[in-house]
């Protein structure tokens, strides 16, 4: 795309609505198109409200058919009815074929036009068959290869056509065994998995491997961003933004956040009922309370570390859910050894500032909550993802809190042992 | 890539370094080689030193010059010199010249190698020219104009020429205009680049706008994954691996997060402290002791939120530096709404399972609490990138261990007074 595009995608983001619908109008059509394109949904609902109908619906036309779905899923169900009321026939047909699929499955993400070749294609006869039908299709950097039954065969990259001799066949150029997704699969997948092979566009095929579509690079970057968004807003109790910072109200940030610190607040209220069952055993050793932010933060911060850790291994593909048992004995495994290290080095300081019994409460404390956080976060995700819920939603924030209760159980019992009272 | 090549890089990743290289023995060379490219530079290192001299020195004259660096950027400081000796001087010169900008730079992932077209040539000319040439270069999916003083022009997609009639002129068919990057830039700001403008290839420039080299989209989305990792694993508490989950030991996995959780006790000690100088007030009134936990729990996730929110939106450029004050402004704004819901719903419970002094003593420092952590939470990510320190690093654990001990002190003073103590 080219640098002044780039600008105007960004001066508009800072715009306020009205303005931001009036300077789209200041461009040449082509140029709205793809600085229309680029902006969030949102922020493309807004100006379709206020921008006249027949440039409403010039735009909307003039979308590549995954990126109006993505455009039409944010919308009101009427005024989805309208736009697709006013797209030409073709255009109409190519929509409905992707809302079809489920949200966020490749069905949704793919480009339903490709240029298909013939493995008895030449080289020669392949370009200049692109050269002519090329124009009417999203991409031309990666071709599918279909059979005599109109199965997928293979791919074969523009770059290989052209550096092939004229003569050389179709066949022997493509790549065969290419990786493929069924409609159905999650876009998440379908991205790590272009990344991870490096390529281009990735075919979709329906069970007799007939190919439905391409999803291109640039889109599987735009489903990696959207998903790394939700992922670390999840991780910092929040949920992602859907729009550019600075266009959200602080009302509508503050909305945005209260019901995560509302359940959190809720659930933390545990640690409440905890305290208050072993008051007394708290007013005979009052120093016992000198030590509860400390532990409970220690804990927080290794429930933190094995449930990003596991979430991150889910994410990118490491952890299977074969794995499973394996990842959470093996955290498990860690928590009690960073226990053990901390609790050794605390030792000494507590045992000096306070007495021996105190000291061997804290250590021993320290083994028992950085075993127990570090089961409690490595297990949350995986049963989450067990329970078809994004492991997201439980990590680190989730996992803090429930520690924080559990843990303080676990001090204040053995408190009570190691200093029988 | 194929199929089988992803197979067997998911396959060798789950195997013991000596397995790991003999299996990578059993391929044929062209095969090994792309298998090679794909792992961790960890697990490329470790081969090096299993493999016998020849196929290492085969490996790692194969390798994109870009890859080799990433590759070099791992190893000791004697084992680089021997590889690069053993290098031909045409690999050496290019791997050379990249080794010489800084490390996360443009320069450092660019391919020195590219294939320049003039205005000039016709769209016949420069196809047949990449049919002769183009398989000298790592990428032809873009080719930079040059005008007759070496200077970027513009850049042409091979798509674009394809398309063109054979008489159209380079220069009528090129993107003019298009975005650069100086070698220096830093590479996670060359990603999002690549992946706002949907480049295949950005160009990297000099002063004097003439081109060092291409950085192609699969290099960028390796970057964003990469900087991802780094930017999650902070934000729970620890450092990214640097290679497969089940290839990492426990012990390793251990070391990797003592130092974090470490250093945090060691400033969430400071909550003894404050503890230790209202622990007449703790004695006096004991149940002020069971709020803690779920007071601090509540600035620490608001805290988490407004850090995750800042990182995030610092990292894809929403926020500029500015910007600074007014993201700060609004953070603490929001906090305070955030603070005062909260406290407003929480003030009956209370009230009913207590007394009116606490409960206008929880309520009032749930307010505080909230506006301080919003406060920190935004402020401290900013702060360490005006320092030049990655703002992830002070993101929601270090933000949450902060709040912990100012929470506690605003909690004791509010309770002071409110309590007439």
């Amino acid at each position: 795309m080219q640098e002044e595009i780039l600008n105007a995608v960004a001066e508009l983001r800072q715009l306020d609505p009205p303005e931001r619908a009036e300077a789209l109008s200041g461009f040449p059509a082509d140029q709205a198109r793809l600085i229309f394109e680029q902006l969030e949904a949102p922020l493309q609902q807004e100006m379709l409200e206020l921008l006249p109908e027949q440039q409403v619906d010039r735009l909307v036309e003039d979308l590549d058919p995954d990126d109006r779905v993505r455009l039409l899923d944010a919308l009101p169900e009427e005024v989805v009815q309208t736009l697709l009321a006013h797209l030409t026939r073709r255009e109409w047909r190519l929509t409905h074929k992707l809302l079809a699929f489920p949200e966020e499955s490749a069905g949704r993400i793919m480009s339903p036009e490709y240029l298909p070749l013939s493995p008895d294609h030449t080289a020669a006869e392949a370009l200049s068959l692109v050269h002519r039908e090329g124009r009417k299709v999203v991409t031309i950097n990666v071709l599918p290869v279909l059979d005599e039954e109109d199965r997928l065969a293979g791919l074969v990259s523009l770059g290989a056509l052209v550096l092939a001799e004229p003569d050389d066949r179709v066949g022997d150029l493509m790549m065969d065994q290419v990786p493929t997704v069924a409609p159905e699969t999650d876009q998440e997948e379908v991205a790590r998995l272009i990344q991870a092979a490096d390529l281009l566009a990735l075919p979709v095929v329906d069970e007799s491997q007939k190919v439905l579509g391409l999803i291109t690079v640039d889109d599987a970057m735009d489903v990696i961003q959207l998903e790394e968004e939700e992922d670390f807003a999840r991780a910092g109790a929040s949920e992602p933004l859907d729009r550019p910072y600075f266009s959200i109200s602080m009302l509508g940030l503050t909305r945005a956040r209260l019901i995560w610190l509302l359940l959190l607040a809720v659930a933390g209220a545990l640690t409440v009922n905890v305290l208050a069952a072993f008051e007394s055993l708290l007013e005979r050793v009052i120093s016992l309370s000198l030590f509860i932010p400390l532990l409970i933060g220690v804990g927080g911060n290794s429930g933190a570390q094995s449930a990003t850790t596991v979430v991150r291994a889910m994410a990118t593909g490491d952890v299977s859910e074969a794995g499973t048992l394996r990842v959470v004995a093996r955290e498990t495994g860690v928590g009690f050894l960073l226990g053990t290290g901390l609790g050794l080095l605390a030792w000494l300081p507590v045992y000096v500032l306070f007495d021996p019994a105190m000291a061997a409460t804290v250590s021993l404390t320290l083994v028992a909550i950085c075993t127990l956080a570090t089961l409690v976060g490595s297990g949350m995700p995986l049963l989450a993802q067990r329970l078809g819920i994004d492991p997201a939603v439980v990590s680190a924030p989730v996992v803090t809190t429930l520690v924080d209760a559990s843990g303080l159980l676990v001090y204040f019992l053995i408190a009570r042992t190691v200093m029988q009272l």
